[in-house]
């Protein structure tokens, strides 16, 4: 109750700053907004421009310098698909000035957003420097360290001194992303080891940062994955790591606020897997938008969907002889599709923290068979005493019973391996969403249930 | 390809390694153990102390100090179970004495996931500051901001210079949890302001605190949700945040690697909830545990599943006079539970994101009724098309998708109203998962689809 207050109170007073600024917008007064404006945290500044009409931002760009734009695009937070139309408010050597202003990742990233002519365009009319740095880190595939790191990082030689050092640091603070490790190389470029800020404040003056540093560097190839980099800084408590190419030269560093976007979206990119849903960036503005990113899944599904339907078209003659049989179905289907969800989870979950990178994969599946087994024994039993006393037909109890036992041990298996053989074949396991695990199993079930129905039939009559 | 033999290359070190650690414990060589372990990142010594077997975990502990087993104990990653027995294997006074050298937040988290008695007993035999500090935070509900929040900051007075600052910082370095980023307080303790090490750095050594310092600073209260704390964190791209109770004293700070856990924590929860599995942390080693969390929710859907069959037996004689009604159960049930699967992660995601705190709910089911039309229109048409040249019974195609139609609109609604509902009443929406929604859907489904048949059997037959 009491965090809800407080929570409230900090929107009313974002609120009343909010309104403040807008009123300055609206009365041109230029000093005010910019005095009030720039004491904002670069977030709230943000929140503040995404929130405003194309009329009120376009007079945000006559009010804030190119510069400190730059602060500000680094922090918003929009659909991908939006920052084309930003950009295009905005004049274009205006745009391309805030680009070359911003860090350059966070450049690459949002160049990556928008359509290559214009990014093109951009890069032409920025300058040469910015423009040779951001267009390096554009040539990194999707989602490996290259693609995320940033080259504002701050190198110092081995045979420097800390009080060098430490002068080295102080020129170079305002540019670097982090200054709280400084990364140690030789006089080729690559990478000896690492100096944490808080070793060289407490260090002798004199000491040489070859003898401070630490030698046994942890850092990522520049073509690892992005997910990988995000379990190294998650595991070691790093607050950035170096990234080296194959003869260790040291490319650029990858930064803890960089990968908890990483891990924001990787988790999102799961969950929206598991239910099916192409893509759960943001809650959709329209109602098209929403089914476009639904229907593939639900299209495919619906053909699985008739698959079932034509092979219960095959047990009509079952089914007319013991109408009964039918009102089991989804019962049966429904169970299956739950236990392969489960299973389905725990592997996806597992390759994904690489917990199952550890052990053998058919220690899993041997593990999920004993799991299959005690739920379907658990279930099965349940079954056929419920259906015996309500339907008083103990061969109908005993076939829905032995149907779910049977039918929750394969659906677990399946659950298991079909993720297990998509990561073997490089495919993503995440793909194998919940939904389609479920109708996989449905048809499964139907398979087993109607099978053993017409098998049984000369005592289920 | 060439990730992953840098993969393979790294484990094989790490492997090389280990032989090494391990040989010297056979042999007893305590020098050659200690200078190859005390090396390795506390990481890599956690991992490997886990990975013995608890004779090998017996030597090491009078190989390494109190203070040295910390450093380690800070950086394991085991089941929350597990933490018991691995502490009963020590010395109850080395123990005491490694809690009190670890971070006090850290050494809290393993008291909780203790026995009460063996905690308090531990707390007993520890010395008096550091058994306090801990004991502070054990009072602090789960999953606020005071349960994760640590003690040992650095905090300056304003009216301090960047001078004396800089000397404070470096005498509290080797205890505090970060140097990089100082708090500064009034005389009372309470929080004015926040200074990053970097403007310390390059300020003039005779400024005063109070004027380089960030006055706008950002606090979390200490009831905050953790949720939330891991939110600002990552919106502000903060490496910490200060904690405060209602009358602004600085009580912690929380510091990013925390907030990196959480973050993860709180991922794989929603990702587990959404498979209707109660607790999915780490890969089960046994069928039985991996059992035990599993069944719950299946002895839940179980019952609801004959729910949804004994609806189904109310409509025997409709099924009776047309039994391929049958064959289209498992297509109408599956597609509900699927559309509703997806609008469940959709608004349980808004949800946990804070995207829809900021617009009213009643426009995400607004938009969810018209995204389900669009779904329902698309797979309906195409369903009754397919059915009439699959059966040639224009009237069955009408039945079945029509049925779909609606079906799928009353699906998604279900799938964002139900969570919407729940967060109102205060429960965690994630709770409302996949299975769950799919079980409810697969129960509106049957009734739409018999209940119209029923009606329209006259034109069917």
């Amino acid at each position: 109750m009491e965090e809800m207050k407080d929570r409230e109170r900090e929107r009313e007073s974002s609120q009343v700053n909010n309104e403040f600024l807008l009123e300055a917008l609206k009365t041109e007064n230029l000093d005010q907004f910019r005095t009030e404006f720039l004491e904002m945290h670069p977030y709230d500044q943000a929140q503040f421009y995404t929130s405003l009409s194309d009329e009120f931002r376009s007079v945000i760009y006559t009010y804030l310098s190119p510069e400190e734009m730059a602060d500000l695009f680094e922090n918003i937070e929009i659909d991908e698909e939006d920052y084309e139309s930003l950009l295009a408010e905005m004049n274009p050597s205006y745009a391309a000035d805030m680009l070359s202003h911003m860090y350059a990742d966070d450049a690459a990233d949002v160049l990556n957003e928008i359509n290559d002519e214009q990014a093109v365009s951009y890069l032409t009319i920025m300058d040469d420097e910015a423009a040779s740095e951001i267009q390096e880190l554009l040539n990194y595939e999707e989602s490996t360290a290259g693609s995320i790191m940033t080259t504002e990082f701050i190198a110092i030689e081995a045979n420097e001194t800390a009080r060098s050092a430490m002068q080295i640091l102080k020129r170079e603070a305002p540019d670097a992303e982090t200054i709280y490790y400084v990364f140690v190389t030789d006089q080729d470029k690559k990478l000896l080891g690492v100096l944490s800020l808080r070793t060289l404040i407490i260090a002798d003056e004199d000491a040489l940062i070859g003898d401070l540093m630490d030698d046994r560097v942890v850092s990522v190839p520049v073509s690892e994955d992005q997910e990988e980099v995000a379990r190294k800084i998650r595991d070691y408590n790093f607050l950035a790591v170096p990234v080296v190419d194959f003869q260790n030269h040291l490319l650029g560093i990858i930064t803890v606020d960089d990968i908890i976007d990483v891990m924001d979206e990787e988790a999102s990119d799961d969950y929206s897997k598991l239910a099916g849903i192409s893509d759960l960036d943001h809650v959709d503005k329209s109602p098209f938008s929403a089914a476009k990113k639904r229907l593939p899944w639900l299209v495919i599904l619906l053909f699985l969907g008739l698959l079932t339907a034509s092979l219960i078209g095959r047990f009509e003659e079952t089914l007319s002889q013991k109408a009964i049989l039918a009102v089991f179905i989804p019962l049966i289907g429904g169970m299956a599709g739950n236990t392969g969800t489960q299973a389905l989870a725990v592997a996806v979950r597992g390759i994904a923290t690489g917990e199952l990178e550890q052990e053998s994969k058919w220690k899993l599946v041997l593990r999920e068979a004993g799991t299959g087994l005690i739920i379907g024994l658990t279930c099965g039993i349940a079954i056929i005493f419920i259906v015996y006393f309500w339907q008083k037909d103990l061969m109908l109890g005993l076939l829905v019973g032995i149907s779910i036992f049977i039918t929750l041990i394969v659906a677990t298996l399946a659950g298991s391996i079909v993720p297990l053989l998509m990561h073997k074949m490089k495919i993503d396991p995440a793909v194998a969403s919940g939904p389609f695990i479920t109708t996989i199993n449905d048809l499964i079930s139907i398979l087993i249930y109607f099978g053993l129905a017409t098998l049984l039939m000369g005592y289920l009559l």
